[in-house]
């Protein structure tokens, strides 16, 4: 853990470098991920038996190999305990409603001139989602993948998940059964990424790919961009809580926690103008870790990517706030609003003392898949539109044209497209 | 050009050809670029001379050989005919007013048990701006990327453009002037995208990259998304024209012509229940070729790419058309919206007989970037929205934790995440 103070005569180089890091895989994962593709997009269903045999230990022999029913679905939610089925259906419900509020509006009107003009949203016919195997594989990323495409109308939702050793996850079943998805496929990394892009004569292409996924599984959506939709490209995650001195330090302590026990090189940053709260949100860290079960992750993330920042009024953070761009800001203040309204760079922002980030990761409503590693400055979260798209349209009446035409020919005329230009002079003359 | 009948036994066989014709561009490319990326971010400035001096010929040692200046812009605007400038302005005008109709709304609610929810949208920072040089150096272009940009609220939009032998275009150069571009820089190519991506000592990096280019620039984009936004992987573009037997061919023959003209690669596809219109049309772009100044790039992506379908009846277009999922979709009948209405992917739509798409590319106000190669399925036009981003935002007040809390501890204690539940059971004791 580093701790800067901004009144330090160093500070300006040692956060720069904070912000220049950037927690990112290597280029050999490129070439690894190049070569998978390849395979599968020449050889399809028998490149997939290969990998999912060597990567997986399972082996893709009859159907039931290969896929698992929307029967086996409902069966794996019938055996959750009745709590959990409850706060799965909670989650489903929110995180729906949230999402029907972003269904965009159509356009369609007709200027001054008489040009009707507009644009209409359609949904993309078939939406695969990637869900992690093993440690990784959480109900909740299914739903926030899930529930969005189904909102936007998508009418095939097929999840790709490796089963290690034929083993499927009960939980992730049992989300697939409550989000409505119509196709799992048990296979992962990326080629099963290859498979939903370039399509195989057992799994049917798809439109767009989301959802998260290791080193492997990140570079091959990059990757096929293009190709198909993608949700993002994913990073290592993070946690900034900007907190004044009137905070419980246990409170800001797991806050800090929960994002250092997803992986090593999560980033759990606080900013504090109290040097005391600061003390105590070590220390009770410390304490934390003796009997946390993820304590070992944990350890790891608040080792070396964990920071401290003592500014000397709270009025500083904003700025450092947005220069770092993180996934998660938590503004634990009496008056968040104060502060979010200086804001502009951050996936999701959580106010006030009673909103820890989990929260938001569950069952608020709101999408958990945000820009990671300082994309918020340029990226959004998940929401239907990702699972969306646009057709504008220009109908122009004879008077339009003529109003209008001439100008438009002028300008073709002069880029040299003289195709350009006839397609409206004949129509003028 | 090759001409197939629905009714043809053959016709499913050879119509999935061209759906999955790429006309893409290959691997040596992408093995080019990311030399050519590693380099500008390695050594900057210097690898950018280096390059410059290679590839354009120019050579990159005062200030005034790096930029152009904004006084440079407004000179060049000036000394364009009064009817031209009127043209750009016109466009300019008509552009800004469709796109502002594209500002999203912010969302801020609170539910029924006491949680506010909702989003905020902000514009990037900084905005590159590609531009070609030589023959596809197009002020249109430029008024399409830069207008929505500055509609969107961007404080700062930067444009890379090649100036081979110290040669600019003057008509870019006043398209700058008119869309309110702050900085022009004198490079190009895939080393231009990197120096937005990365910057130099010179340029400062970008949040967002958008406008058009060649294999090269599209390549680096394709690479560099996730280090910055980018408006989507542009390929070879499509015009799909649906006519009844009541068009004049010549208007017809013009609008394939338009798409032709631009690349070798560019493909017209002509969708007709009108077998003597078909030949009509045919015939019309023969006789156009004789006189056409860019007869030889239009004759070349006809003979290569153009298509003419014949169908029994008109009803058959609109899936015909979504499986192509094309660019450019003219639909030359009585009632437009009849086949319209069935329509589910395309770019942009030009309603009726006298709406030709080089209205859209250049006057009408909808974007003129849109999505190439299919990619209709999945992608929008450039808009506003490539420009911003949204900040989703969450506020429970202990009402409302109270309320949802405990499912979230459950859901985060069945994935194995303790320090989430931890964060949440800690402000409910």
């Amino acid at each position: 853990m580093q701790l800067l103070r901004t009144s330090d005569a160093d500070f300006e180089s040692k956060f720069e470098r904070v912000v220049r890091d950037r927690r990112e895989s290597d280029a050999q994962v490129g070439r690894d991920v190049s070569d998978i593709l390849n395979e599968v997009r020449e050889r399809g269903d028998s490149a997939l038996v290969e990998y999912t045999k060597r990567f997986d230990q399972h082996n893709l022999t009859g159907d039931a190999d290969w896929s698992i029913s929307k029967e086996e679905c409902k069966a794996a939610y019938d055996r959750l305990d009745g709590e959990l089925r409850k706060a799965l259906e909670t989650a489903a419900t929110r995180i729906r409603a949230y999402h029907a509020g972003q269904l965009p509006e159509d356009r369609d009107y007709t200027d001054d001139i008489g040009m009707r003009l507009g644009a209409r949203w359609n949904a993309v016919e078939a939406a695969g989602l990637y869900v992690p195997g093993g440690r990784a594989a959480y109900p909740s990323s299914l739903l926030m993948n899930a529930i969005p495409a189904k909102v936007a109308g998508v009418e095939r939702l097929v999840v790709a998940t490796p089963t290690p050793k034929g083993e499927a996850n009960d939980l992730v079943l049992a989300a697939a059964h409550v989000a409505g998805v119509d196709e799992i496929w048990r296979v992962g990394g990326a080629q099963a990424v290859a498979a939903l892009a370039y399509g195989t004569k057992r799994i049917e292409r798809v439109d767009v790919i989301t959802g998260p996924g290791n080193a492997w599984v990140a570079e091959a959506k990059r990757q096929l961009y293009g190709v198909v939709g993608i949700d993002m490209v994913a990073g290592p995650s993070e946690i900034l809580v900007i907190a004044d001195g009137n905070n419980d330090p246990q409170w800001i302590a797991a806050d800090l926690l929960s994002q250092a026990e997803h992986d090593p090189t999560s980033q759990s940053i606080l900013i504090t103008d109290d040097r005391g709260l600061a003390a105590q949100v070590e220390d009770a860290i410390d304490l934390e870790f003796l009997n946390l079960p993820t304590a070992k992750t944990a350890r790891a993330s608040w080792a070396d990517h964990g920071l401290i920042v003592i500014v000397d009024s709270l009025d500083e953070a904003p700025a450092l706030s947005d220069r770092l761009a993180a996934e998660h800001v938590e503004i634990a203040t009496d008056d968040p609003e104060a502060i979010f309204a200086k804001l502009r760079h951050a996936g999701s922002v959580f106010l006030g003392r009673n909103t820890p980030e989990a929260v938001g990761d569950y069952i608020a409503g709101p999408n958990h898949v945000l820009p990671t590693g300082r994309r918020a400055r340029f990226a959004s979260g998940l929401s239907v539109l990702d699972f969306m798209k646009r057709t504008s349209f220009i109908g122009a009446s004879e008077d339009a044209l003529r109003a209008i035409g001439p100008a438009a020919v002028r300008l073709a005329e002069a880029e040299g497209l003289p195709a350009h230009a006839l397609s409206i002079s004949r129509r003028l003359a």
